[in-house]
């Protein structure tokens, strides 16, 4: 099978062989050289020195540790979504009581930053901006380093980041920026199966923690840190995933991260060549288009769902539908972890022939 | 390493093999059928006809979601508490704004019915009771089955139950007993590595949810079944330890579910003979001793932990300790899942040994 969905991703053999290690006490002292060196491991990853803290979760559950150790009830938050990652980031906070202001930007496009300066001057109550870096659905990578610049630089706001899809294939610089949480998932970058989250934790952050009243229990990261200090987790950890991403983790820094997002840019560019000579086009435009995750517009009249079919009948070839209104007008194709040159080629191939077959060429 | 901890368990070779298992499509039909049988399955040893649903989550996860998915803030709740696993229920529904009435009873004893009995008589606006079925931290079973007839049968209120090392090793009746919500997790009696939680939902349950207004997004059931009925989670899944559980369940069923039952009673019965025949005593009365996990009180004047310490060093057996004010005085041993007696002399006679260096004997 050519998995080519923008997570769970295709998991190197390698690494699959670690996820069945025998199982150990995860309040012992085995246990806790991993969890440490993994942490810190983590940390290099999402180039921070902030606390970072494993949960046993989808990425979802890690947004809303984000939201809910951070926010009370009546905070204002600014939700600046570029598509339905976005979007359910809004809900989230929502959920929980926020008074939440979305600033959608159509679908494609990326956050324009006057939009959100003019936005953050008119709400100067605003508590937190929610923000997405790579939005999955659409294929867009917003430039993360321009928003925080603006949400944190112009006005120093608590900043919450959805990575799931960035971290560890593209460059996103936790400190540097200043993202007071970010937060991934194994299922993308990281070369796992799905299964574990990532949520990185700023001194600011622990600030507004102090102050937040959302009530949390299973994703509450004070009981992470109490826990942690002893070198186990507060509750049973996916202790599988943990030994795979311990190894996994071992590969990347090995490889060097400039090198991983290196490799994520030149599959991306070389999947777009590909894609636009067979005669389709790039979702949003190309200079915010996603180097982890290719959105492909299909000609109006035909359905994309139906191209889909074909390469999975034909090739065995994977490929991701489009949510909400985008649904049946594209596909999406993930490349993101380690992806090889003849995997895109493959996938290019039965592509071509789908087409063909339609009538499209 | 012979690990007997109360979970995670050791998983049988033929299961971990399967942990291994390359990725799929969580949003296609191949995930479909497996979400489906596994599903049916579950239900089978849940012994329920209700909906079922299946978290990426310890089975702390999936204690939130009960309280969540059913209670508003301000609920009367009354906790049943025999330890630290009962008292963790009724944390967890005090975080989400529930009015929390605890009952707590000693540790190493069962819920007393005429105690629970008074109190619900006492307290007519009670809402719903939390319970734990088998309580890992003192190795009591609670007679569960007698516990729901003075919950349901005399009070008609709604029962949370925490199943989470009981289910698949000790007999659950799920609908007979009139159980709304039960909820297990992976890493015990399934024989799975950690990462999964499940959790069973009844019509009563339902009716509860539709007024329920705890705050919940990861967790929030409605959102499963919309999206069960396309056959696929909400959000994405653990797959590695669905396919394992998958297998395990074909096992387990193969077996008969009474078979598995009868084990662990023939396991745990070995396990208690062995451990007075070193001359220890079984921490709680024998007529409410856990088939899952053995509570063992040591002498007065030695360090439980020490002797832990020892037996991991010199056999390379792991045993649990005890949490909060146990701490010490007791340690525990896990025999859930595929357990053979052999794992259980050498575990024994490691013990013995240690308990012979430290002049106890």
């Amino acid at each position: 099978m050519n998995l080519r969905i923008p997570g769970p991703i295709p998991v190197p053999d390698d690494i699959l062989d670690v996820m069945s290690s025998p199982m150990i006490n995860h309040r012992g002292s085995d246990f806790k050289d991993i969890l440490y060196r993994v942490t810190s491991n983590l940390k290099q990853v999402f180039e921070t020195e902030s606390d970072m803290y494993i949960l046993t979760s989808s990425g979802t559950g890690a947004m809303e540790a984000a939201v809910t150790n951070t926010l009370s009830p009546g905070d204002q938050v600014l939700c600046a979504s570029i598509g339905s990652f976005g979007n359910r980031f809004g809900q989230i906070a929502e959920t929980f009581g926020a008074n939440v202001t979305m600033l959608n930007f159509p679908a494609g496009t990326a956050v324009d930053l006057d939009r959100l300066r003019n936005q953050l001057m008119e709400a100067p109550e605003t508590k937190a901006v929610l923000v997405t870096h790579n939005e999955t659905n659409t294929g867009v990578t917003n430039d993360l380093e321009a928003i925080c610049s603006v949400v944190k630089g112009e006005f120093d706001k608590l900043l919450l980041v959805d990575g799931i899809s960035s971290v560890c294939s593209i460059p996103l610089r936790t400190d540097e920026w200043g993202c007071d949480v970010v937060v991934s998932a194994s299922q993308k970058g990281w070369m796992l199966p799905p299964g574990l989250a990532f949520i990185s934790f700023s001194e600011r952050a622990w600030s507004a923690n102090a102050e937040a009243k959302m009530p949390r229990f299973y994703f509450d990261v004070s009981q992470y840190k109490k826990y942690y200090e002893m070198g186990q987790p507060p509750w049973t950890p996916a202790l599988s995933p943990i030994f795979a991403l311990d190894y996994s983790l071992s590969k990347v820094l090995a490889e060097g991260i400039g090198s991983v997002y290196k490799r994520h840019v030149e599959i991306a560019q070389m999947t777009r060549e590909g894609i636009k000579s067979l005669g389709l086009s790039i979702f949003p435009d190309e200079s915010i288009a996603s180097n982890t995750v290719t959105a492909v517009k299909v000609p109006e009249g035909i359905d994309a769902d139906h191209i889909r079919k074909i390469v999975s009948s034909k090739g065995n070839v994977i490929l991701a539908g489009a949510y909400g209104e985008l649904t049946g007008k594209m596909f999406r194709i993930g490349h993101m972890g380690y992806v090889s040159p003849q995997e895109i080629n493959h996938m290019l191939e039965v592509l071509g022939e789908a087409l063909q077959e339609i009538g499209i060429s």
